[in-house]
């Protein structure tokens, strides 16, 4: 028996995106307990030059609705981004998780070898799809919620490991 | 056609080492050219109850390790937390590559269906080996490396997606 691609990609990244919304809901939670503005956890960032927590929640998003419809072959959708509140954010990711369970298993026969194909500043690059999913999409969408997670704690957010892996 | 658990595993853990590698190889040379002690980067976390750089770095090991470990049923192998320097840290590396490397593909043969048992501080969990690749160790193994960029970038290395990325 082997793994499906499916069963490495779709379940994987709504699995993650699930448990990036409840970083923020107790990211949302610690602002309204200390009486701060949204603002000073959304717009927070670890370096001056990083993305701040909005934009790691935008480009986990990207990553994963990316990864689904290049690996299904279908079009990807277009979220603007314009999310300034936690509400929006989940909304978001709400979005995003519908978008991945929307694609069935048997959109994914095969696309383990599928050539899939990314618009990149440098130019198209082309990767099979098992590379692709393993090489680029799966660190890159642990790098964006990891790197939430990282913003949130550095802020004073109460989080431990538990709260970033789920319930295993 | 579909994937092994060994093509989900080992070479993507050993990818990540490498890139880890690469990151830590950034930020000796930052510390170098700024005159500051190694220890400034080494010992640095994102909070001050989070791990710092070098526990950042065991961590990722100790769960790469487990995983090819685990995943074999073969003896994990014990590794000493007792890295201080940059060298250290790149030999804590090398080590871990190097066992995984040491896993044939034989041996993870029907691994995505095998029982492995972790002993956590609240007792024994069980799980079946693709669930304990997919919704423990990758998330858990990113964390660490991607927390590991994050403190270097956060005081000050230039680091960017493509030295966490690799080539691809």
């Amino acid at each position: 028996m082997s793994l499906s691609i499916y069963r490495a990609s779709i379940p994987v990244l709504v699995r993650g995106l699930k448990n990036l919304s409840h970083l923020l809901t107790k990211g949302e939670a610690y602002a309204a307990a200390k009486g701060l503005p949204a603002s000073a956890l959304i717009e927070a960032s670890l370096a001056p030059d990083m993305y701040n927590l909005a934009r790691q929640v935008q480009l986990a998003s990207d990553s994963a609705k990316g990864c689904g419809a290049r690996l299904a072959g279908i079009e990807n959708p277009s979220f603007a981004d314009t999310e300034t509140t936690f509400a929006d954010l989940q909304a978001r990711i709400e979005k995003t998780v519908a978008f991945l369970q929307s694609i069935t298993e048997a959109q994914l026969d095969g696309a383990d070898t599928r050539q899939v194909t990314m618009k990149l500043r440098s130019g198209e690059k082309h990767f099979v799809g098992a590379d692709y999913l393993f090489n680029f999409v799966l660190p890159n969408f642990y790098f964006h919620v990891t790197t939430a997670y990282d913003i949130l704690r550095h802020k004073g957010v109460e989080l431990g490991k538990p709260d970033y892996l789920g319930a295993y």
